[in-house]
């Protein structure tokens, strides 16, 4: 059994800074190997001042096309060809696709956390959502729910540098599909609760929880969540969080990490650039050692 | 067992047009996989027009390097910021190592050619060749003979397109060696035959022999050639070619086809890349099933 690339093996990039300790490669190229497809995903360190040539590269050496992350998501827009819509309304990309030169940015951390939920038959659309956070993922996550169907988003935020995003995704959520979405400062803790309580789902979408904020909850009071409601976390490392725990205290039947929404982020970019569906159960159990 | 690429490995590529048949990235990524070096060789479709952006983008992407062939080795060279004396005086480049940026090119084909009779315990320093063909492979295995310490070179070439550079290559070597170097006109058979009988090693650097050319030899009299002499065919697909059938009816003992100049041109490049050596037998039982 020899190495799969050869010499007709196609490039995905992951063009990001820093980038290194990503499982995107190992989960990319496991799954192309599992479906003897043949492309190999590699990472890039790239910064704003190399993001040009790099997006360059992509054309000139014919990659099929590539992850973006942290921080080239807003940069990188500008030099791309076209947006998908989606994608325009975040206002950010985290995957491109290269069809002979022209280059196609789209965001995938919306998708992929809707399609989590589906994974675990959870069905949101027609109800209301509290979601903290106006950061790269809260904005995907808010405007694909909108998108999608969700009918009203209560969204939290310090008031922060990100306040002016959340003001500005609550605007064009409003503008541009059927979803109501209210804007609520984190700090109004009596605010927090009640809409929590009005809610079919609480979704955090910041750092708290995460390694190194690791005994951080911005809810710590069980009472505040319903057994029947979807408390998810958009955190997986450490793959049982402070918030979670304290969800699973209530009784919360539907508690998630980030870890579904990490996979069907990479499935939705999967799919765009291979044409077919990434075996995500497959990658989980290699990978993650979990379902 | 997981894909060994991750978020790690480091991209080395292969720039020509055509290219997606060649065997090198098969080659380079069993290798690194035996040794567990953490890189990718991938190949891609670069023309003329295009081998500035693909230079460019070893320094973006911060490639380890590439292989340079057809119809890039001479374009090349104008796109670097140094080049390995032996390159120089060859004048043409199919290996570049990058050094935080900084392009070195190199030329690994003679090296190769040289390291392949190594393999088989045959010193060709203080001994006469004589070598026919000054394109590619002809100039790369002229230049580092010399440099090598082959005593003197007869080079022999048709009139035509490559004529002037058969020129420019003896000029080389007698200026800038200690080898000397002669010119002579393929068309003249009997001085073809008068220099073989007077040589250690006779060296057909030109694509007679090789598929579609696969019933041409420039020696077809078994009598030419002496029976303790080496007789080198740089092609290699077919294995054994019309040349070498002819030096084993003249009872030559030590016969070579090209494989061990492609294994070790690549061993070479491989080694300015990782520091590493080649595990060579590995890779020729491996991929090319004999020794």
């Amino acid at each position: 059994m020899t190495e799969r690339i050869d010499g007709h093996t196609i490039l995905i990039g992951l063009m990001a800074y820093p980038i290194r300790h990503s499982m995107s490669p190992t989960m990319h190229n496991n799954a192309f190997a599992k479906l003897g497809l043949n492309y190999a995903y590699l990472a890039f360190e790239v910064t704003n001042d190399t993001l040009p040539q790099a997006i360059e590269a992509i054309r000139t050496l014919d990659m099929r096309g590539s992850n973006i992350s942290m921080p080239n998501k807003q940069k990188v827009i500008p030099l791309l060809d076209q947006l998908d819509p989606a994608a325009e309304m975040v206002g950010a990309v985290n995957t491109i696709v290269n069809d002979a030169g022209k280059l196609t940015g789209y965001c995938t951390d919306g998708t992929g956390f809707m399609q989590s939920l589906k994974d675990e038959n959870l069905d949101i659309t027609g109800e209301k959502m509290v979601l903290v956070g106006a950061g790269g993922a809260g904005t995907a996550i808010a405007i694909q729910a909108a998108l999608d169907g969700v009918k009203e988003i209560a969204l939290f935020n310090r008031q922060d540098e990100f306040w002016n995003n959340a003001q500005r995704n609550v605007e064009v959520i409003n503008e541009k599909t059927n979803c109501q979405a209210t804007l609520h400062a984190l700090e109004d803790q009596a605010d927090l609760k009640a809409e929590i309580q009005d809610s079919a789902i609480y979704c955090d979408a910041t750092s708290a929880g995460m390694n190194p904020l690791e005994d951080l909850t911005l809810v710590t009071n069980p009472d505040w969540f319903k057994s029947d409601m979807i408390v998810f976390d958009t955190v997986y490392a450490p793959r049982t969080t402070k918030l979670m725990t304290v969800a699973q205290k209530a009784g919360v039947k539907h508690v998630l990490n980030g870890l579904g929404m990490m996979l069907e982020q990479g499935a939705e970019a999967f799919k765009l650039w291979t044409g077919e569906p990434m075996p995500v159960d497959y990658i989980r159990d290699l990978l993650f050692d979990e379902h």
